[in-house]
């Protein structure tokens, strides 16, 4: 085994670990209750998996900031940066990966996606309706829980300040992807700013609500914010490769979905600039319709045109710039479990 | 010129100067900034117009507890409890009717209902992403808005409290709603508890978030919250009341869509307990083609089955209990516009 294939290992673990955590701690902060078919739809998605990725760097945030060893703890009560201090972390983690599973139903719906994680989206498992409500459940469930921690009032008025505006720079990140596709002149700098309100916003959201509700000081939450901003983007550019060199079975969803729909990436954009007519990389125009050697040919294009290559150097680029913020932290296991999951984060084969 | 109408008179001039004030503040609270049509689409109800009833409901609340002059003052630096202290209590009522329209715009969608206010519903006049989003958008401006009236850190969490689970019932309220619409066995107390929670909790938030944001003490918060679901429930008896006996241009709708949809209201309820065959009433099932002629046919049976007057009299018993609450709140002319405006809510025509 290399020293990368260690870190890996490490990481995959500390990962496991505390999504087994996330995951016991999903239904005691979001039990199904009456209206039942509200709560089983709003809870669809979040019990059919996912990596919890997002409450997996807050807990990570808090242990390093804390400098507790770096095995899962009684995140319960987790102690803060104030001597004899404790807050519910756990419902810090888990109000951000609620926040995350509100914007995939309403996506869903908007992308006109049948698949999420390998099950039918809600509004196909449920209906329209339920699907929309169950968003907006989700929604003013992930205030009540952030509202639960347990921490002094005034960091949890700036918490929920980080929440609000969190949530509207994702609507608005989501109306700028909307309109990318009926546009063709999008640049480069307008994706990643579209990148980074729609996807990253939440990262540095879950880096940097422990640092403020355990009463870090503003340098670091603002270094930790940095932080997720950078490695979402990533995330996000790393995404929209995977989305076209993973098989379908293992996405969970048809491979080249953003082809077929015309979506702009970094990808497309840069194959755009280099001569090629990214309109025309797949003439079909539904992921039901659609073959795997459409895709495989659109996929030799854009690899020829070095575009697949520039997509994942950002998005490397990006994931050591946002390493190199975690100097704020103390220098333990935890800050480095943290720069391994930036590394997975581009190194992930999905 | 009575005594009734006097008072009547009072209250909607009372409430025509607050709505100018509210209606002014909108744009200050919510402006149109990237991406534009967003939060264009975000604006459009509320700029349609509406009658601010919530906003005047925190107005006044917050003026009765000051005991401030019944005129319109500066609500954006108002007296709290705690002297010398001033918080942004404006802020605190557009973030309720901010709420309000997110609603709308989402329900109009769940309801298929194409106009509102005599204008297209959102997803009609925008598209079926864009209403979604719109109010998404909307529901996050709402907590910002709520985050920004600077009172004391304490109060603003317990006001965010509020305002979140207001937002889970009223979900919990509409899935109660659409799932009645497939039932035949509702029993009147489940439409009731229905209500409280679909439509009586706005009403609820309204009433008590001045005086949490103010620093009243514990019982004149929850007599005042009890006010508003009172008031709230009358109103929205009152609504179901209106839906069948005022003329489709002035309801903005269709004069009779409940019939036609096939809701639960109290009235259809009590038909049906004394005899009426619901279903069939309007045999007409889109609300394109009923013909004025079906609805009065059905108005008049349900007039006969005594429906309509148990209904008035329901909203008029509510409206009752809820101006008993106001016991709490110093005598003055503001105190006694809440009690007429409850009032008004069953005596309004439209």
């Amino acid at each position: 085994m290399t020293d990368t294939e260690a870190r890996e290992e490490r990481v995959l673990e500390a990962v496991r670990e505390r999504r087994e955590l996330v995951n016991a701690a999903i239904p005691e902060e979001l039990p199904v209750v009456e209206p039942e078919r509200l709560y089983e739809a709003s809870r669809y998605l979040l019990d059919a998996g996912g990596k919890r990725l997002r409450p997996t760097v807050s807990l990570l945030v808090a242990e390093a900031l804390a400098a507790t060893e770096p095995v899962p703890g009684d995140y319960r009560s987790f102690p803060t940066l104030v001597d004899g201090e404790e807050i519910d972390l756990m419902a810090a983690a888990v109000s951000v990966e609620v926040i995350q599973s509100f914007t995939l139903i309403h996506d869903d719906i908007m992308d006109d996606d049948d698949l999420r994680r390998g099950v039918p989206a809600v509004h196909q498992e449920y209906d329209l309706e339920t699907a929309i409500l169950a968003g907006d459940t989700l929604y003013s469930k992930a205030f009540e829980i952030m509202l639960d921690t347990n921490a002094p009032a005034e960091r949890t008025v700036r918490a929920l300040d980080v929440l609000a505006s969190t949530c509207t720079h994702i609507c608005e990140g989501q109306a700028l992807d909307v309109a990318f596709e009926t546009r063709d002149d999008v640049l480069p700098d307008e994706y990643l700013d579209m990148v980074e309100q729609k996807t990253a916003v939440l990262y540095g959201a879950s880096a940097c609500l422990p640092a403020i509700l355990m009463g870090a000081d503003d340098e670091t939450v603002d270094a930790l914010y940095g932080y997720g901003i950078d490695i979402g983007r990533g995330f996000q550019i790393q995404d929209d490769v995977l989305d076209l060199t993973v098989p379908s079975e293992t996405l969970g969803k048809q491979r080249g979905s953003d082809l077929v729909e015309n979506k702009q990436t970094l990808l497309t954009l840069h194959a755009r600039e280099h001569g090629v007519d990214v309109e025309s990389l797949v003439e079909t125009d539904s992921v039901e319709a659609v073959t795997e050697a459409e895709i495989d040919e659109a996929v030799a294009r854009l690899q020829e045109a070095g575009s697949i290559d520039y997509a994942r150097q950002t998005a490397a680029e990006l994931v050591e710039s946002g390493k190199s913020r975690l100097e704020v932290l103390p220098e333990n296991e935890s800050r480095e479990l943290l720069e391994s999951l930036a590394d997975y984060l581009i190194e992930r084969g999905y």
